[in-house]
């Protein structure tokens, strides 16, 4: 059997996954070529190519795009005649694109559950009753929904939409998780089962997602932010699944791996959504006294409920007690290591708090992707130590590089923060699994399949994120532009006394 | 027996209560007749007025009236020689007023305590032990004290007392509820057991107050909020033990009704507190970005922990997931469907922050009323998604032309955050039920019994918001003026130079 | 055998204890004389001094502190020459201060931690399974990261410093206790357990570092904190040792004097850390608006938990109910009696937002030491209502006279919040045990053991916090200049285009 495993199944796979990932590239690489190229057609005759966009892409929205393209050549033509810094501009009116789309995503999932959900107590004995997940489940739902939430509030003037786009995306991605997750049992049994443990499941699904839209975080609207949850959710119940069934990769372990799914989908997206004013700084990416404050709100959030985070899924009680106090020393020894490296590259000696922010988490994900192999604590906690130096280095001058060399303006860090220690923490299981193997064989039969198990979810986490992005760059979806960038008034409405103040 | 009930029982009982609805709908117009007479007057020839009403009122604080009298003769004298706008207005010493109040009230309840509380654990087999309700009680604790708290920090410079002010009458309310809901337990056993599930009993009868109070909010002193959670707290238990004892109603769906209670209270008294200065819309009563950040972390909290809140009294497993499982679906959806609906109904397209976070509560409240009877995802989902339309209806048009036709500033939209979608839940409670119902008769017997629940909640709130309303009028409390409303500094110590500022 | 104890050892102990304690005082207070005059000769040479003691006391770092002087030096001259408000006051750099000992005491940590820890969950029947404690877990974490993190957040430009060093300080404090704590099953099994119940006890005693952390606000650097959080979690636990080996207290109670033991220790701290300019306040001691909303969502979390925290260490269920609502009870009491005192203590008839902040905590901290033998919750009650009186009285009258007599600066009123609640719990525990004793020797025996409990922790406590206050004196730790207390500049980087405006 092994035989056959490490002499025939082995080696077709590692060549069918090097495969794929040499054409992903090959396909990045030039879709980035002709994306630049387009672009800079676009910067000398912007209106006739979009013409020719919207006519070849979009038959079915002719008409709408037809106004919009009147109404952009109008806008040109005035804002030649008036000066410009006086013009006002306000931002597209999301009206007749994001309430249909809501409404129609909306009413779907409800026709859905009328034909197949069924809230239903299992009473097969291996599983746990209804109170021992609550606890954990409530922790879960406060990271989700707070934790990543008012961790998007930093910059000065997105607090409303980080917030609350937060809110909107994780409770879209949960309900699409919770359908796509239960379409296994659908097939077999015609239902889908609601209960704690599915929309536990549906939530860390979701949370893929609110990694990715970190990184494009005030640079997009609601509407392709909405997109960007159906469709990566989509892409990561799809890697889940294959790596389920053809890795045989167990359920904790695959849907581990979001940490790197969803840093590296939003690495895409934020790479091909780039905006020229990226790398200048827009002016409101910025952080005050009190944004500052909220934003740390929602990490201590993180920091504080990660154990529930990483245990959920864990089924005895042994191996969870294990997982919280692993994560917890982790995280412990992440916020020590953070503080002085960010003293140490610091020119001034001063600390970052936006740094620190990132920083202080890396030690929980990094244990969430080997918690099921980090049995001592001294392992967890060099595991954090070395996870909070590598999100340092990370957010210090992998960030920047990106945006200069890259043109990828990563706005929450997502790569150094969840990517990076994700990254770090399947190399730990991979070590820490072969260090545990007595037999050789079953060593490296493990090391090929946790190799295919990245390999499979950077594939499709790359090729997916591409997909999603190329998408979201049709201008049909209005975007903000780069002034309304980072800024609540392009969505929210002000009460008049306090703008004018 | 049916036959009985149907014949003599249920007809009496209907025209009762069609009587009592009567009567009270025609004494809240004589009174409102009666009170615009009165401010008619009041205006003409205030403080003559005043000092007949104080004489004729309140013989037994006639000294402290009349030193007040004297003193605001001499304002007003003052006032008319120098200009008006210079004159600094300090808000009243509440000096006099609340700190008694308050003594008293605490030093009553200690006594009370000594005479009757008792902590046991029960040893009954049906109880569930300490265990089980500890981590929905913390959820309940934090929804009461933080959620309900910081959804009032909203308007700019109320921050201090809607937090404040909050946890104030919320320790007060439920102290008083523990106290009234033992009266039963006291009769037969001469002690009021204190325990987990008592005090989680009391805090749900502590938020109808909570409820109410959003109502008024910035327009009220503490001492009336003090009045108002007492005689609230006596209203919402006096109706909970007229629906236990008389309509036999069970104690989660009776204590449920708190939204529709809470909010037809609040209605009542911001009606017959109505204040001039409402119309055109009290100078502080808005929000800035910081402002609105806290209230949206209250309301978040309130969001994730509406699961614990609704099934905290269910007490069989199966249906307490049921109960976690649709609030937690209904709150989705709602979420989902309030931002929808607040783009389409917004000119510009955008989304108004205060409507979202009154509007994406709608499905818990609407669940919650009706949460014995939904055991379908789907049936949850659909009232999330019709209680986010009701609530976002009210809240754009029923909201405004309650101020403008009936002079009614409801502060926290408390009728279309509660009160509309507790209605819609009872609607919901009562189609279901008959549904299920295989016999005419026994359907027929609860709608008759259904409609008799709903009736005695709103007159009981209509009357006991217009009583409590009538003794807060009386100037012996010392309202803020019309300036000092939604404003800080007429009841918390500022440090100098912050203000200098 | 009580012979022996009442005629032996008691007047033994009394002896030896009286003793101690006047060794301290005398210790003290002749310090605090060496202190002043030193700080006299310091005014008039400040370099010449400052050499004589860097060349006396610290050979090993002469260089740096040589180069220290020199730039002293020079910077003096500069000052001289330049006009002294014109002239850029940069704080003290800490890269080779902080990052350095951070590294140092995390590698140590780890390589302890490798050679001794080890996750294991006990098999013993007497112990509480992982369920029965996470929530509990949970919720102390959450008191200790967030709680006492935002709770420091209220000067108005230090709530990046507040709320960060909090969480630096936490872990530190938490990683040393949970190696000191094994110490004792060490020395048999050779190694230390890790389970949730260890973390839980090892984040308790981490608290009496934050609370004297409390005191020192805003007058230390991070350098310092990390000091002070070594140093008095080694005290801690050598006092709860002490009282458990010695006079046999109970490991809850030996613990809950934790309120004690930090708030004596932070008084002695800032008290031979006096600072000149406290007498007229610092500039930037002040809360606004949003930063007192910031304190106040700290001080909700630990209002909220601490019925948690109160009753996590309590072993059987039927103690734990008791200690939950007789905390809940006395908190809510606490909160009522809070306002209506600040009311009456104002001469405007004003709320103080910080100064209630500190009093409504204060029924908690009674509740928590003497926590073992409330059982009516009539006695929580009073005990509320006396602790929220002393809490306002030392917080109004003591904390400006403790500034004015006794130069000694307690920026969080950490005496009056942890302090006097903390002895009247010890009272409270003394009296009710004597109450409840039906033997007179018993009870004297108690009282004496009860007594010499108290004397020990203050003994130690009051040592241990002035040999670290003489410690932090030092210059070599760079604490920040008077004009950069309570300033977030000196330690975080700031965005250059927010700064400017």
């Amino acid at each position: 059997m092994y035989f056959i495993f490490v002499k025939v199944i082995a080696p077709v796979c590692i060549k069918l996954i090097i495969f794929s990932e040499l054409i992903t590239f090959f396909f990045l690489f030039t879709l980035k070529i002709f994306v630049t190229i387009l672009k800079k057609i676009d910067t000398d005759c912007l209106p006739v190519q979009q013409l020719i966009k919207s006519c070849a892409g979009c038959t079915q929205f002719q008409t709408v795009v037809a106004t919009d393209y009147e109404s952009e050549v109008k806008e040109l033509r005035r804002k030649q005649t008036a000066t410009p810094q006086m013009a006002p501009q306000y931002a597209p009116s999301l009206r007749s694109r994001l309430a249909p789309l809501l409404l129609i995503v909306q009413t779907g999932f409800i026709i859905i559950a009328a034909l197949c959900f069924e809230t239903k107590e299992t009473n097969k004995l291996d599983r746990k009753p209804f109170l021992h997940f609550y606890p954990e489940f409530q922790d879960v739902n406060v990271m989700v929904i707070l934790g990543f939430g008012f961790l998007c509030t930093f910059p000065l003037r997105y607090g409303f939409s980080g917030s609350g786009f937060n809110l909107l995306v994780a409770v879209i991605a949960t309900q699409w998780a919770l359908i796509l997750n239960g379409i296994d049992s659908w097939y077999s049994t015609k239902i889908i089962r609601i209960d704690l443990k599915s929309i536990i499941k549906a939530e860390l699904c979701a949370v893929s997602a609110l990694i990715s839209i970190g990184s494009v975080l005030g640079k997009t609207n609601p509407v392709q932010l909405t997109l960007i949850a159906l469709l990566e959710v989509t892409g990561f119940v799809l890697n889940e699944w294959l790596l389920q069934t053809l890795l045989k990769v167990r359920p904790p372990n695959s849907i581990m791996l979001l940490h790197v799914f969803g840093a590296l989908f939003g690495l895409m997206l934020t790479w091909i959504l780039y905006r020229d004013g990226s790398k200048q700084g827009f002016e409101k990416e910025k952080f005050d006294k009190k944004s500052g404050l909220f934003s740390m709100l929602g990490v201590v959030f993180l920091w504080m409920f990660w154990p529930s985070f990483n245990s959920v899924l864990v089924v005895d009680d042994r191996t969870r007690l294990e997982a919280v106090c692993s994560t917890y020393l982790a995280l412990a020894i992440s916020a020590v290591t953070a503080a002085a490296l960010a003293v140490l590259s610091s020119p001034r000696g001063k600390l970052n708090l936006i740094q620190m922010q990132s920083c202080i988490l890396a030690g929980g994900a990094a244990v969430g992707v080997s918690v099921s192999v980090v049995q001592q604590p001294w392992e967890a906690m060099a595991l954090g130590f070395t996870a909070a130096i590598l999100s340092t280095l990370g957010y210090r001058y992998l960030k920047s590089h990106l945006l200069i060399a890259f043109e990828c303006h990563d706005t929450c860090a997502a790569l150094s923060t969840h990517g990076l220690p994700g990254l770090l923490g399947w190399l730990a299981q991979l070590v820490l699994q072969i260090k545990y193997c007595d037999d050789h064989t079953v060593a490296v039969r493990f090391a090929v399949f946790h190799i295919c198990t990245l390999f499979t979810t950077v594939s499709l986490s790359l090729s997916m994120g591409t997909l999603t992005a190329f998408l979201l760059k049709w201008k049909f979806w209005r975007p903000p532009q780069n002034k309304k960038c980072f800024d609540d008034q392009a969505f929210w409405e002000f009460p008049n006394l306090v703008v004018r103040k």
